[in-house]
């Protein structure tokens, strides 16, 4: 059951005049609830050739690890909201974003948008919705514990792309599509 | 005034314990309501070096030329929405979909996302949201009827990158942010 945000009354589902799609509708004030994807934003942070994880505190995926990343919010940039993630999620400073992969997640209505980013003076901490967080060379990272399908696309292509690569501007953009098989679409 | 959509209790405006931001909480329920950036998924729909627009028959900015695009829908991904947007709005296959253009609008929580595109055969109508649709050629462009700051960028990127690249596979991505003031900041 939901109601309707602007008076109240009992909403429903159904496909509103012109429309395609099913939306939650006033029956009383004719008010729309359109729902959209959401936009995650995040970094892969790099020092010394180390990655930034971050041990989530939160659910889903209590206990794995998983990249400084969140809900985009109303009056940032992509970027700026990477590096606002940054320092709740690891208390640290991201530097330099390049804009790196882009997840289309359509199952879910989500699209994930990371940057590779430098971590300012190596330092960071641990923010609330962390256990705790740690720098990681290649051969350390506990794959068998990353969150979330997103993360270990994006920590592959790092290791595979710095093969190529010394300038993170360099980097190729990464745009995927993830689906809940896990089959992979390049565009 | 608001609504709770889960419970339909009045909401109110407060900022969460642990969050940083006003959202609409339901003091009866607890939900909070979160509203995040939407993204407008579109494309630049070329045939024969000759650009597609649409004479918006909504508002805002009816009367103004556009390109074709609109919210992203969940279920889908940014470069179907793209796809879906030219059939909706010119009645026309847009194919080879390719990333071009990445606009942030904090100010108005928007992302717009344009994909550079092909026509398939020449093709094209008019959708219920456009007075007309027409292809235009660069000294054709009635550059002081362009319905958004997104749209007239964009056009701009592509007279200039053609010079330089021919396929469009080569054509580099614009990621930029729109201000109210329509400064131009870039990453």
């Amino acid at each position: 059951m939901a109601y309707c945000l602007q008076c109240g009354h009992q909403a429903e589902q159904k496909i509103p005049e012109g429309d395609h799609n099913l939306r939650l509708v006033c029956p009383s004030c004719d008010y729309i609830h359109y729902e959209n994807p959401k936009v995650i934003c995040g970094a892969l942070v790099i020092y010394e050739q180390k990655v930034l994880l971050c041990r989530r505190a939160i659910e889903p995926r209590y206990g794995y690890w998983t990249l400084p990343a969140g809900f985009m919010e109303i009056g940032e940039t992509i970027a700026q909201g990477a590096l606002r993630e940054t320092v709740e999620e690891a208390d640290a400073i991201a530097t330099n974003p390049h804009l790196y992969c882009i997840y289309d997640i359509p199952d879910i209505g989500q699209i994930y948008v990371l940057y590779l980013t430098d971590l300012q003076d190596g330092k960071f901490g641990t923010g609330i919705e962390s256990l705790e967080c740690a720098l990681f060379s290649e051969d350390e990272i506990p794959w068998d514990e990353i969150a979330f399908e997103a993360v270990k696309r994006t920590l592959n292509h790092y290791f595979t792309d710095r093969q190529h690569h010394y300038n993170h501007n360099d980097f190729p953009l990464h745009q995927e599509q993830i689906a809940k098989d896990k089959s992979i679409k390049r565009y």
